[in-house]
């Protein structure tokens, strides 16, 4: 069975970059935004739209209860579409996870791949690094003030942990749902990945 | 200024067995039970009652509303007790902290360090672990159940956490409390020592 390890984080907190390095430094595959085109291409629907459902706006549409009684939820075409999209994500992170050892960015793929026993990180930083981050990183028009960018900040993590809410029951909240836990605002990425490279070899 | 480790830990996750291995891989001192013997000598109390308001009681005195406003609060003798081994405690933390690089186990050494920027760690585990691990050490007597035994671990958690958020104002429920958070009932101990060290290393 391939090695597979997950990474789950904060917005701005640098957890695609932790991803991506750690894949680079292990030779593994590496997947993020990969998967929405993926996704969208199977479900035939526009990349944008898939990115929305996946990204921020699925808890809008059907409250958390949903989840646990979806035999009971109405089948229009907005739940069904993102059932779709749920579905062909599922499909293509196990098609992934079946190829090659690799790191997943988000997605869900923690608990979708649950049965491979993933390696799963999680990675969180405080505010101020957050706000640098997405600065530095051209992630906010330079009219945003702090402000404004924290509040969008809140407000994609907060998409982010009803969407895994909704399709796994958990939180991050619960420490649980991780094995490692990473504060980008004091561990610099660099050395986060060589130690986290070791202890996946380690315990390969 | 000397390198520090801190460890916050759930009861029963190997927070201890962590931070002794982390020392010895490291050459650091290691400071766990011996401060609260230290704080005994030096409040002239005996070290059982300090064991006990430090690992459990001190949240039966008062509501962690009388920690914002310390001055409002009734100056009867168990408060005044608590507080100076509270103030024994700090004290103590920073002498050792002066001394030498080393790890520190429990007692809010994260708070009373903060300006020395410790190395902050947080290990916690999933109850069937903390189960095994209890039993295994023989902390639990052979006539308990597992239902008696889960209560205990939680009421000790329940208590610890208390004292850090009356001290500290703040939660371990907060990662940002912590640099580095790991999960030994899905990492393996030695292997979690030889990459926080590698790390520790990278970072000094």
């Amino acid at each position: 069975m391939h090695r597979i390890i997950t990474i789950g984080r904060e917005f701005g907190s640098g957890g695609r970059e932790l991803g991506k390095r750690l894949a680079e430094e292990l030779g593994y595959a590496y997947y993020d935004k990969e998967i929405i085109s993926a996704i969208a291409q199977r479900s035939q629907l526009a990349e944008d739209y898939v990115n929305q459902v996946v990204e921020n706006q699925i808890h809008t549409y059907y409250p958390i209860t949903v989840a646990v009684s979806m035999a009971a939820a109405p089948e229009d075409t907005v739940y069904s579409v993102n059932r779709s999209i749920f579905s062909a994500q599922t499909e293509i992170i196990q098609e992934l996870a079946g190829k090659s050892d690799c790191v997943i960015v988000g997605r869900c793929a923690d608990h979708i791949l649950a049965e491979m026993k993933p390696f799963r990180i999680y990675v969180y930083a405080d505010m101020a690094y957050k706000l640098a981050r997405c600065r530095a990183n051209g992630e906010a028009g330079e009219d945003l003030s702090d402000k404004v960018l924290e509040k969008r900040i809140r407000s994609v993590d907060k998409a982010r942990a009803q969407y895994y809410r909704f399709y796994t029951g958990d939180s991050h909240d619960d420490r649980l749902t991780y094995d490692l836990g990473i504060n980008t605002s004091t561990i610099p990425i660099p050395d986060a990945v060589a130690a986290v490279a070791a202890l996946v070899r380690a315990t390969k």
